[in-house]
């Protein structure tokens, strides 16, 4: 094995060409082999194998900062920088899914939001620059998905625009984000990269070389010779120079040499540049190659030779919503679905191919998902735009200026709300329900099972004249929570024995965590404490019920998967100051820091999001009331 | 006078040629005239006159929907659309400074966040498609300055795969964002509407048509009738028409007659067409026109013949950081500064001059702002990222996931933070305190006088492994308030005699409401009740000291001018009740809702944020506590 020693990038200055591929015949077998064990993304790392080893070769990590936007392509740059034990990946204690500082000195960005690594790069070359760094180098890597982004356009913009200070792009071009990539881009983009805009090139390199006198010299060598002048001037790739970028391209991306060569190229250049690299997405694992939906975009555990899941899920609460969109699609005409370059994983498969004429692909687009979700409400249609909660934080802004200023009926669905536990820091959904806390005239809506969400859902979608939210969790939906009462828009889930006439806790259960929330009512129950436990249904605004049915409990606790921080639990502490309520509160929520990756049950632990230790905590706050202890118990959410 | 018979644009219709541009002429004097006095956005409005015009003779609003990016250069079209009574116009119950829905049914987008018309548009065109309705056009104006938004990218990449759904999008090319536009876009903007560019377009074309096989016709007529041709041949609007977009221009922005002609056309084609026009940012006033900065882009109350301010103002926050910001500069040469299109308006002007290698315009893109700034960061210089508060917004991902998740040192000033009122809803600055309390590890300071801003900035790019944030008002620094004492890292403005062992009330201030809350203070004192003062400086994180303090009062108060909910009320509430300190807590501050233009003190005064109004409910609340009442009064604030 040539893989087990490479210890480090410079390990891959004395292998030939042959041992290089050798080596990238290694990376695929073990990556199809350990990510089959663990689940992880395997076509985007299958793709790009032979680039990650030419960036290493060419650059010098970690003086040259070697980049890659949405890193979960750069499981293959983890086995070059010494981490081949990928056995616990995406596990507790085990490898990140993503690049991660605390890994290793080689990985710079540990953000999986797309679009940014130019940003970054622009960034990094602008503090080379000023603190006069001339030997350091940038290289950044982004796929062509990512380029839909308009993070990437406005570092673009900069870019181009300082001539002389040195940055490499690389562009890698697989034709997808998740699914196929979307846009005026892609299809200039495959104009680079198909065989006409080959034919045309060298039909129209030929026709000016007829009336440019050169004598005596092969076509060939004449074209390389004049490749600049010829590409100013035909210029497929007019929108990247038009800009002021140098384009070096296409290259093959699954060629080592000529990756190198053309990094190399870009490298000495002393300005901006762009490396239009071609790869396929999966390449050399065949059930990849075959699947044209994603391509193995990401995997939970498979067989290694069929690529075959190794278990099956049971409901998710997005396959619940998948088939609510379809019904709702078919009952009114007006509703239209919105995806921002994930229409698979958000469920709206099934409603684009039943009404392929209202469902719309923005690319890896939010700001644009929502404020053309406003365009389309003031032209009279009802959009639905279904997003990852994380990434809903790009279109903060349109949500608040566009839709809800112009009071759009637009419905969001949040999907992968709360803690989502393996992706790590940046992909649990965990700030939605505190920063939509200020948008004004919002309504947001947290169902606890799939009755709930087909039914708020359902409400969400008559909104004519404010945005809607409707936000649930990752994975399987659990089972039914029926109500047993309900007061003002609240459902009762469990309702003190009648003879209590001021009982001890209120509890208020935010969504998919009502059974923990009936739990903790179980665990106070032995207690001795008595306890009412409702589910607001929709949590904001605060339902007007809400304050005077705590101020005929002693206590109010709430308990949500968000970041406690101006969550649902600060926005009932208030209506409850608000309507004079001085009842003592204690809001439980996921704590103000980063979650290291782990599953969703570690990091709620990690956390103390379970029900004994808020029964715990809530049983000592009710013994102070009684005078019991002095304080309670000191709190060990941070 | 024509002006006064156009009372909607279809009375544009019957006008002759002649008497459209006697019409121009008398709005350009209306305006200066009108804008001299009340002040408002003159250069933007003044660069419009024909295209307005233009738009509204060949588009039939409402029913076609005629959009503007910006809504500042809306005045024009304001003026024909029934609306010449600019007397009041920013003011309480006059005319909005933007489009206004509750004006008229000819304004769509009241949004004065840039970059978002192409959304709009799009959405709208969108929805046309899907509701059948064919014979509704929509035309899109964009500056070129708003170009280099990525949201605007997101949106040209979405129009231009809609290879036949039309729709117009006017690029009003004045070289401007707020200053002279930057980036790459801009040069190749400016390739495209050079004489060079048209000289090398004739060039090419007549060396093509020499080689064409095209007999006894004029040179002329067989530019024109191989155009499309041609275009697609030497491409200098290769950008646009590489993504799918159709090109139409440069066209003479002030040529009313040229213009109908091209938007007739983009009208009657079948797809996505880019209308280039050519406008001169000032046109038509001399002191405009001279003014090289930013061409009278927004100006205070002025003297019509000169231009000059009628009155001039006393040191305000922003010049107060400006100054400081070089006196940084000089010290340490590690820091950069960071301004998205708004070098002048933000302060960083003289930073600029002083140190021009260390200034970095990154246009209207603030997600490359702070993305770039974690870069250079990274890259081991400190950035400082000057920006409205309102327009942090856009950067709220990149400031969590880019610049906090990496723990980067960079410092963003937020100026124009609270309530600023004239320029309506969406410029007031009332949601950063609220957004960035989820944010982990991120400091933030709210200055309240001149020397706290100078020594809290000076704090805050000493942070080097997490975001600081200082955030101050718009317009005149207050006078200093000192501190009478300090109890951790919070300075107590007024403490209560030293013989009240438990005093009544404990105030927390909130930056420049500090003379507000000494005010609150005088007039509880009158009632009888005590109260001490702490302005906590850095409002996040909750300083430590701040819940033992709040044990020894009755009742906490906190002023902040920011969004009520989630803000730094809801944060102190929180750290209390995090150590079991149950004091009641009022939380004061802007409610949750859109705010009308008016004055910043007409605003608060109408949402209850004065002396008289908090000190009123305090004492309720006191009041109470005694058992003199039944219940507080019912608050005002909503």
């Amino acid at each position: 094995m040539l893989l087990t020693r490479i210890k480090g990038p410079r390990d891959l200055d004395r292998l030939s060409q042959e041992e290089l591929e050798q080596l990238a015949a290694e990376i695929r077998s073990f990556l199809v082999d350990a990510v089959s064990k663990t689940g992880g993304h395997l076509g985007p790392n299958l793709g790009v194998v032979e680039l990650t080893i030419a960036l290493h070769r060419v650059f010098d990590s970690p003086k040259d900062k070697v980049l890659f936007d949405t890193g979960h392509q750069a499981y293959v740059h983890k086995l070059l920088t010494g981490r081949q034990d990928f056995a616990g990946l995406r596990t507790k204690g085990g490898l990140s899914g993503y690049p991660s500082r605390a890994e290793s000195e080689h990985d710079v960005i540990e953000n999986s939001h797309a679009s940014t690594v130019l940003g970054w790069a622009d960034g990094i070359a602008k503090a080379n620059e000023v603190l006069g760094r001339e030997d350091h180098h940038v290289a950044a890597v982004i796929g062509d998905g990512a380029l839909t982004g308009g993070m990437a356009w406005e570092a673009l913009n900069n870019i181009a625009a300082a001539k002389d200070r040195p940055l490499v792009i690389v562009v890698n071009d697989n034709e997808r984000s998740y699914g196929p990539t979307i846009g005026g881009l892609a299809n200039h983009l495959a104009t680079l990269r198909t065989t006409d805009g080959y034919e045309r090139f060298l039909a129209r390199g030929k026709d000016l070389l007829e009336r440019t006198p050169v004598v005596g010299r092969p076509l060939y060598e004449t074209l390389h010779g004049a490749k600049k002048g010829l590409k100013d001037f035909i210029a497929p790739q007019g929108m990247f120079e038009d800009l002021g970028l140098k384009y070096i391209g296409p290259i093959d991306g699954h060629d080592i040499e000529a990756l190198e060569s053309a990094l190399q190229r870009a490298k000495r250049f002393s300005g901006p540049v762009i490396v239009h690299c071609l790869t396929q997405k999966g390449r050399g694992y065949e059930p990849a190659v075959q699947d044209e939906a994603d391509r193995f975009h990401a995997v939970g555990v498979i067989h290694p030779d069929t690529g075959l899941p190794v278990s099956t899920d049971a409901a998710s609460w997005t396959s619940v919503f998948a088939d609510e969109m379809v019904k709702l699609g078919k009952e009114r005409k007006d509703i239209v679905a919105i995806t921002a370059a994930m229409l698979q994983p958000v469920g709206l498969k099934k409603f684009a191919d039943a009404y392929p004429d209202r469902i719309f692909d923005v690319g890896i687009a939010e700001q644009h998902g929502a404020t053309s979700a406003a365009g389309l409400a003031t032209g009279g249609a009802h959009p639905v735009f279904a997003v990852y909660a994380t990434f809903l934080n790009r279109a903060f802004d349109q949500v608040l200026m566009d839709v809800a200023l112009h009071k759009c009926g637009v419905t969001f669905v949040l999907d992968r709300a709360g803690v989502t536990g393996t992706d790590g820091a940046s992909h649990n959904g965990m700030w939605d329900m505190s920063i939509l806390q200020v948008v004004p005239g919002l309504r947001l809506a947290a169902p606890r099972d799939a009755e709930q969400l087909r039914a708020q859902l359902n409400e969400a979608v008559q909104v004519k004249d404010a945005p809607t939210v409707v936000r649930f969790s990752k994975g399987v939906v659990g089972p039914a929570v029926p109500a047993v009462g309900r007061i003002g828009g609240m459902d009762v889930l469990r309702a003190p024995a009648p003879e209590v006439t001021r009982p001890d806790v209120l509890l208020v259960s935010v969504g998919a965590l009502a059974p923990m929330c009936l739990e903790i009512a179980d665990l106070l129950d032995r207690q001795g404490i008595s306890a009412t436990v409702v589910d607001p249904r929709w949590v904001k605004p605060v339902d007007e019920a809400l304050a005077p049915l705590a101020d005929r409990h002693r206590v109010v606790v709430t308990v949500e998967d968000n970041s406690r921080a101006g969550g649902v639990g600060s926005a009932v502490a208030q209506a409850l100051r608000d309507a004079g309520v001085d009842v003592p509160l204690r809001d439980f929520g996921i704590p103000q820091r980063f979650l290291d990756h782990a599953s969703r049950k570690e990091v709620m632990a990690e956390i103390g999001l379970t029900a004994p230790d808020i029964a715990r905590q809530v049983t000592g706050l009710v013994a102070k009331l009684d005078g019991r202890y002095d304080s309670e118990p000191a709190a060990t959410v941070d």
